[in-house]
């Protein structure tokens, strides 16, 4: 690395090669679920560990420590607004590295991947019993590291907010759960109504894995994919990733018996891949500044969901793409009660098709879950969280609470434990802090949408005359450049001018109800 | 890095982090030629530019010198040969290193970047002149290499033998001079013998890609192919490479009008693919030492050559997969002369198909050369190499003498330079001393093959049986596990009791050459 140059440029260099490190790091990741055989898993383990050293090692060395403060006495009061904020992002990081004992990063480290080991085990054999020790572990660990990272916080945050830091900054739990109230009123009802409403069994379509991969093909098509800066693969669970920063790669998989499923994880990864292709990455403030990076993890999902939901699960896309459905099903088989059927319409007409795009129907599994009650098993995961981290819940407690709040909530009880509480991976790697940020991306993407309708029509209106590139542009013009210059909160402020709320969420999921429920 | 332990344990660990860096770079390279986006090459540039920069620190760090250097000092009397060979192997590559001057291979680098982009452009414009001060810097700078190696040579050498010695372990020009004779004397008596046979034009077929790579898969599915192991991709040129200790790959193509291509290139890829396999790696002196790794280019491309040339070029393999091909015909569309025809045999039976697979024909360009013309066109090279950097031909002479020896060797001359010296990327990127390992290869796969014979009968009645899984056996029991105990000569020694000679090939090329004149 050369020395010379301001301590700024030196600052930039750092920044760049660390950037480089972790790219290569992500393009391991992307071989390891897309094309890796089987026996690779243990050397891809230990490269991706020897990156993670040496990305950890550049993030807290004396020698970065010594960049930013140097970088920081360079900082006049003239200097632009960007790059003190930059300087605050980097410092703040910086001090939390900094705090952490190495002795236990790497306990955590271990807890994490022995868990992982156990709770695979103990969720296949429905035993919680077997999982709970390392769970009590983990949450040990993790109330030691939020103690130790107590210290860097600008604020006087409790342990479970100092945990969801990294994934929202600046989050607090008297937010959410103001945010959640309404949520936690209004949703069950809203469910309740819809299960009032009978529908016809979705039936039974196998659409062929090459005509599903052909109609993600042509959505992605329609929606600007550029083949010579975009990659898709499949892979065994849907994903997207930026392996440089003209390099961005999304994979899909085809859900046997599930035709529509390809489909809207498309929608939804190439929404996470529209928001880091439209990363400010220009200017010198931005790549490989902090700056140029995502905010958080709700306005990322903010952007899956906005193309998954809003436009790919909205009528009027029902209506464009009910037609090709069902020429593609005319020339594939039909499996399930309409077998031996070679062609036709499986959902009895373009509004039968948007139904199923949108089930909305309580259930068991949080990534099944549909818009209605997706946001209660998020409600759910967090209460629990914090009663377990801050109100000395017992471990052993978490199956019987879980169930009983599961009533509450959605009203309906798991059997087993392994599609109750030991159904999510995230605990069993001492993840906390985490699953609020899927709710507050439904959130954020409703009041965006709220505000783009407010000056440019509906969007149902813009879809039906196949405009979305439309909403490309102005995400492209309003949300994307933000980077990290505004947190979650203050990025639906400067977008809707408004406090983020609920409202916008209810309001649009009111709507869908009364519009599906209006013909049954 | 643990320090505890014996130096052997420390530099043991030294060079498995080596090895996982090299991976990660391997990685890359497969994901670039086989899924990266276009946009994405600037970055992966960047990525794979910083781990060369790690790894050539590893190789040549002062720490890296003493760690060997301790290791050599623990060798005592009684010490496993393996484990002196492996010091040795290793010291050898540091002095190597070491002797280097870190200003010439920097420039050697930018002159080889550079040198790459003036050819491209030259090629496409058949301008020779344009090419040669490029040309020029390139030999001027390795012949400065060459001095500088000299001093780590155990034995003298001339400034040619010294940069083969990284592709070829211990050759010298007069060994391949020897060896090349017989080539110079019989191949070009065995083309016209071909040439004055008359053979159908081979008929124009296109066989739809789906078929091709069914073929491909088959065709390794029959040889073993494990895809817990193995992952096989397309990109545009066919490649094998390692990226772990059980992560192997290879890629094919796909070549419009030749339905032969992808397969025989298969064969040749998986070739290199099970030397790679086959390498030792359990016992404490392998993996990841020296030894662990491929001895030569020549052997690797004799691994590559057997499954190719002497398998799925032979009468027996044409016999077993002839209807195969012709019933895939029968599904696809036919274009060219036979246009029309929707099933049949454009090969007019098994036979024709076995000539198909073996064109005996003198070209122009050595990657489309045959199996008589392949070593004349690597003579070619090898003694213009020798003129250019150790006999003062001047660089400006090159197309002169290229075209002048072509006509000798193969009796035909270019009309462009394009066709002619300027179609090989090698010297471009100043890669001097590579070719002859091509020859080598054939050469050692001839002699091989011969042992084999002698002990396990014909390698046609084996493939008639269908057991080439008992050629894999074999070679993964006599040459595959000798990694680099011995250097290539010395490994055709082992196996086959006799120093390498060019007659196996020639015998085997004049059996072929009968066979295929005996039904014209």
């Amino acid at each position: 690395m050369a020395v010379s140059g301001s301590a700024l440029d030196r600052l930039h260099q750092h920044l760049h090669h660390t950037r480089l490190l972790g790219s290569i790091s992500s393009t391991l990741y992307y071989d390891q679920n897309t094309v890796m055989p089987a026996a690779g898993a243990a050397w891809r383990g230990e490269q991706l560990a020897l990156l993670a050293g040496q990305l950890h090692e550049r993030q807290s060395s004396a020698n970065y420590g010594e960049l930013v403060a140097a970088a920081e006495d360079e900082l006049g009061p003239d200097a632009p607004p960007e790059r003190r904020r930059n300087l605050q992002l980097l410092r703040l990081d910086l001090e939390r590295q900094r705090c952490l004992d190495p002795a236990l990063v790497s306990a955590l480290a271990k807890a994490q991947s022995r868990g992982n080991a156990v709770w695979q085990d103990a969720r296949s054999r429905n035993d919680f019993a077997a999982f709970a020790p390392a769970l009590k572990e983990l949450i040990a660990l993790r109330r030691q590291q939020a103690s130790q990272l107590a210290a860097a916080e600008p604020v006087s945050r409790s342990p479970w907010e100092i945990l969801a830091q990294p994934f929202e900054p600046d989050v607090s739990k008297a937010r959410l759960e103001e945010l959640f109230v309404p949520l936690k009123e209004e949703l069950p009802a809203l469910l309740e109504r819809v299960a009032a409403t009978p529908t016809p069994k979705p039936p039974a379509i196998d659409l062929p894995e090459a005509l599903q991969e052909q109609l993600c093909s042509d959505l992605l098509d329609s929606w600007g994919y550029d083949a010579s800066r975009c990659q898709r693969s499949r892979s065994a669970h849907p994903f997207s990733c930026t392996v440089g920063p003209q390099d961005f790669r999304i994979t899909t998989r085809v859900v046997p018996g599930q035709p529509l499923s390809a489909f809207l994880a498309t929608a939804h990864e190439w929404g996470h891949s529209l928001y880091e292709q439209g990363l400010p990455r220009t200017d010198d403030h931005y790549f490989p500044w902090p700056l140029g990076e995502a905010t958080s993890m709700g306005v990322h999902e903010s952007q899956s969901l906005f193309w998954e939901c809003r436009v790919a699960r909205s009528r009027a896309f029902a209506e464009r793409w009910h037609a090709r459905f069902c020429a593609d099903l005319g020339s594939g088989p039909i499996s399930g009660p309409t077998s031996g059927r070679t062609s036709g319409d499986p959902w009895g007409g373009a509004f039968g098709f948007w139904r199923a795009l949108n089930p909305l129907r309580p259930g068991l599994i949080r990534v099944e879950a549909d818009e209605l009650s997706y946001c209660l098993h998020i409600v759910l995961r967090f209460e629990l969280e914090l009663a377990l981290l801050e109100q000395d819940m017992p471990v052993d407690d978490l199956p019987l609470q879980w169930n009983q709040r599961m009533g509450e909530l959605l009203g309906i009880q798991p059997q087993t434990d392994s599609e109750g509480c030991l159904q999510d991976i995230h605990w069993a790697e001492g993840l906390l802090g985490y699953f609020p940020s899927y709710a507050l991306g439904h959130l954020i993407s409703a009041q965006i949408s709220e505000t783009f309708e407010q000056t440019n029509g509906s969007i149902e209106a813009l879809i039906n005359s196949g405009d979305e590139l439309k909403l490309q542009a102005w995400l492209g013009k309003t949300v994307w450049p933000l980077g990290r210059s505004v947190n979650a909160e203050e990025l639906v402020k400067t977008v809707s001018g408004r406090p983020l709320s609920a409202q916008p969420f209810l309001s649009y999921l009111r709507t869908k109800v009364d519009e599906l429920s209006a013909r049954s």
